[in-house]
């Protein structure tokens, strides 16, 4: 075998075991990615639009927003890995990246902000982080909403986008906690499980791909603690972030 | 085939497609690629440095550079999405990364540091991109070095360190330039090319691995205008910087 096949050889086995790790290939979680859903092909000149809420935001520069692909404004979190490995890999489409997420978001945030960012931006792709905050604030604050309100919030969000949108390939992003953060305790769950499924549930109604990170992260809790992915419990640190990376291209691509 | 296999097929077809991208395969690059050179495996508990130029410093938070693995420390560049990469997929390692690149130095300058900055940290892997400082500073300013200046520090450096850390493995970069980048002009090649070939010579001498970011980036400019991997032809973007850790993680990995 030459130099150049031996490479070629190495190269295709090294993609499978370095690339996509063990975690987010595990075997316990390839069910829960949705199959059944159109994989996405970037058309040229394609907008692609993360919203959320602080998770997504990650200290992104707000003054920059409106700056496609400029790396402040995509923040330092998932969006940035995403965003980053999508732009050296279809370097050829002209793409154009936008996060728009905001801290503390919850559903009927997103939907007050909808117009302004998200319809006026026309995205041909479009994923949605949101959920936590919905629990959370009522958990812990004086926010009065539940699991229904988030359910009927983001239906109506969805539909409402479909309708303005509909050639728009939409990615729910499965709301998450990474068990043992400093941020969560025992009541957290079932309760916030629910939220989960209520996300999950319409992916599947609307047949829209649907991103699986609860899944992934309790895989990758049994590589590394609890502080390794998050500092505390729900916003992910830089590994934490780059496992999301991977998890959303993995999804949608 | 039901849903899991599926999903297993389509897992594995994706791999080389997403995460390999076509730039970084490409043939007429392929044997660039130190094949003859082992490839890295982390033991448990290893420590990864980064050493450098502003390419490997982007940004980094100085303060902060002896909190292994934290982001501020790390940059906003190819460090970064290498890091973030290697910290998701050997989360079980307990891994220590540090970035020590400082914007404009040259090989002399990295020498006198790095006793502080390279040896006391006893890195496992080491990994060094230095060069076109050494070139440009004497072209633009008063720097009187010369390529056989460069050269010559470079293998002191190296015979230096395998001295002193007989069983680290060693990672030379490939010193590069952006072809079409505003900084640049038509005087800087064929010279600048005597750098990147001593880089190369040292790395073969020496049996080390050798990451071939120039051959990647002229692929690159196949796909994209220069300005698209670097605002001014030294200094890549985002897509740049992400680019470069999916070269550097198929050269070492």
């Amino acid at each position: 075998m030459d130099r150049r096949n031996f490479f070629k050889k190495t190269a295709i086995a090294g993609a499978a075991t370095l690339f996509i790790p063990e975690i987010v290939n595990s075997s316990s979680i390839a069910e829960a990615f949705s199959g059944d859903v159109k994989k996405y092909a970037f058309p040229a000149g394609a907008t692609c639009l993360f919203q959320g809420d602080s998770i997504t935001d990650n200290g992104r520069i707000r003054e920059d927003e409106n700056e496609a692909n400029k790396q402040s404004q995509l923040g330092n979190g998932y969006v940035l890995f995403t965003s980053a490995s999508i732009l050296a890999n279809h370097a050829d489409k002209d793409l154009k990246i936008y996060n728009r997420g905001i801290s503390g978001n919850k559903v009927f945030e997103l939907a007050r902000r909808w117009e302004k960012d998200c319809i006026m931006l026309q995205p041909n792709i479009l994923s949605i982080l949101i959920g936590v905050n919905d629990f959370w604030h009522a958990k812990q604050w004086n926010y009065d909403g539940t699991v229904e309100t988030y359910e009927n919030d983001y239906r109506n969000l969805i539909a409402d986008t479909l309708k303005k949108l509909p050639e728009t390939y939409i990615v729910i992003c499965e709301p998450f906690i990474i068990h043992g953060g400093s941020a969560l305790d025992e009541t957290w769950e079932p309760q916030f499980a629910q939220f989960r499924e209520v996300a999950k549930k319409i992916a599947s109604d609307f047949n829209l791909a649907f991103v699986p990170f609860q899944s992934v992260f309790n895989e990758a809790l049994k590589k590394a603690p609890s502080t390794y992915w998050s500092p505390d419990g729900v916003h992910p640190s830089m590994a934490g972030g780059q496992l999301m990376a991977q998890t959303w291209l993995k999804t949608v691509f």
